[in-house]
């Protein structure tokens, strides 16, 4: 039994969905959540009386967030991870994920190495630094590749798609533009998008997501269905849990994967709680906000157990910056972000559907669309 | 499709656990939640950075923060009716469940009559205003009879049972200091205690939410489970459906039963969420806090379906004025109130489990008391 459970104090730094989610399930299970962010109309800050009105690239608010709560984590992988590193030598709050994991985790170049050290399948890849760079890449890559910003690429902003005998002129341009560099990845033929999940607790047990099936469009995931089986899925787990304990990780981490002819391959790792587990917040025992919070605090954990055989989540992304409209489907769960605007692409709430077998459920949120003028 | 979604804003008097409940789950429904309580520091005001410092009964704070939003609701049924009422013709926002109904409904004298009228089986009862009705009381029922007082009773609070042949002295001497009155009710042996609710929208729609078995001890309820299967709920549904139409109630209701060798008795009504639907939360397709909101906004509804064939809650009541410890249950599903003192007896939290059938869940909730010190 944890002794002061109920005076747990615990930060999140940034204020989107995934800070609110977080916020809403550690309330749940009797947690103080704090968060800090610009505005008090973020996601996150209007879901807690503990806003901390702060800027997350400022070292002094960092640091005054840091000492006012027991345990930290993270919405975004995009933090400045040394920084924070050295400012909790003042503060003296325990941080989850480690903040130099997150470091390395960040930079593609450095995960890509990773994943080889682990021997976990992803595409072949190379270090774009100059043109001489692409070149090589072009040679190296018949087939195309895809040149992906080291640093805090997201959403397809920062990826480039360049097909073989394409100009690379203006990528020349780009490179000299981006300081941080890029890395060149052989483009991968898939059948489908996959993605998994895990969970590793302060005290070493780990819990395994069900492999999820998602769907993007243009460059955005528009839809997550499962449990998906798939034969090499155990050997792959396999492999990241001896990263995630050698690596000694703390908190969720999502993989997403590509289902190809030679086999499952790592396309990314997030080093946090992730847009392909929403659906776990309806459709599982426990939630993935849940479950990160639980690594965090060092409650056991166990892998979650499904409530019906099928799931799906549907992203609601906002298609102008009309006011939204909307009646809520009777039977599906409904989460609304709380975002002040709708923007073309943004991620503006989700749904979730359960149902006896994986397409069933998502026949039933992509049948609820028309419910939504977003 | 409803225009301004995103920019209602529902208020809720008072701040307990099951104003929380109603504005987490609000929140997820894209609703601006705003609560009126004295505390910060009171469970729902943890819940929300919309907490308005006030006095549920203090007539100025009220027409504020009724102006203020475009719903209210509340979550108890402990409200004085007619004053809001007569308040709200300031403030002119959507007030519901109707205030003068729930002013009728708190007095058990005209919440029996309210059932007599509409057919809806329940115990025999009698008005106790002086000691010769106490005299009467006990002639008319040589069984034995609860004493009720008719307006603010709660969880035993108020309720007093009379055996046969007890002296009825000391309650002469109550019924002196008590001005509000009482009802006298025959004492009903029954097999176990049940309970249904009912949430009706705006536009007249009508969800059912399943017949369930809640236990009580000490006066206070303990465990909830079910789906329970009776012969009778069906009848006793379309009379309770008939009520609601013709008194054009809007929002969640709950029914207490006494399942007993006559069939199925209405023990109480609370017009409003209920503890013994919090299991809903986890077991059923729409919760009975988001259905409140949804019935007070106008969204479409629809009965919920369930999540698997059984489930179960128990309430984690305090047994002491310690600080609570606790392990979570890896696979149940917990809910911590936030309440910043432990009382014996005080409502703290409670768990739901999901099972093949409804003693299989009960078994898991009951199993897993051990894992907390309350």
């Amino acid at each position: 039994m944890i002794d002061r459970h109920g005076k747990f104090k615990v930060g999140i730094l940034g204020g989107g969905q995934l800070a609110r989610m977080l916020i809403q399930q550690g309330q749940k299970l009797g947690l103080e959540m704090h968060v800090m962010c610009p505005k008090v109309d973020e996601p996150a800050a209007q879901v807690t009386c503990h806003w901390f009105q702060g800027n997350p690239r400022h070292e002094e608010d960092i640091i005054r967030f840091m000492s006012s709560v027991d345990f930290v984590t993270f919405e975004s992988e995009f933090i400045d991870g040394q920084q924070i590193s050295r400012l909790n030598k003042k503060a003296r709050c325990q941080v989850n994920p480690s903040p130099l994991l997150m470091d390395q985790l960040q930079d593609r170049w450095s995960q890509k190495n990773w994943l080889m050290q682990y021997r976990i399948p992803t595409a072949p890849f190379m270090l774009i630094e100059n043109s001489a760079d692409l070149l090589a890449a072009a040679e190296k890559f018949p087939q195309g590749f895809v040149l992906k910003k080291r640093r805090y690429g997201y959403d397809g902003y920062g990826t480039f798609i360049i097909s073989p005998r394409q100009s690379l002129l203006p990528y020349q341009d780009i490179l000299k533009k981006t300081p941080e560099g890029f890395i060149a990845e052989a483009k991968i033929s898939f059948k489908r998008e996959l993605a998994i999940q895990l969970g590793r607790s302060q005290s070493g047990d780990i819990a395994v997501y069900p492999l999820v099936e998602s769907f993007q469009q243009d460059q955005r995931c528009l839809w997550v269905k499962g449990p998906i089986h798939h034969r090499s899925i155990t050997a792959l787990t396999g492999k990241i849990k001896k990263l995630l304990k050698s690596e000694k990780y703390v908190g969720m981490i999502a993989f997403e994967l590509f289902d190809t002819s030679q086999g499952l391959m790592v396309n990314e790792i997030a080093p946090r709680v992730h847009n392909s587990a929403h659906y776990s917040l309806d459709a599982l025992s426990v939630d993935q906000f849940s479950m990160h919070l639980k690594c965090l605090i060092g409650e056991k954990i166990k892998s979650p157990l499904l409530r019906q055989n099928g799931f799906a989540m549907l992203n609601l992304l906002g298609k102008s910056s009309a006011e939204p409209k909307w009646s809520i489907p009777s039977q599906l769960n409904f989460h609304w972000y709380g975002k002040t605007e709708n923007r073309p692409g943004r991620k503006m709430g989700h749904l979730t559907a359960l149902a006896k077998n994986p397409s069933a459920a998502l026949n039933q949120v992509l049948e609820s669309k028309k419910e939504f003028s977003l």
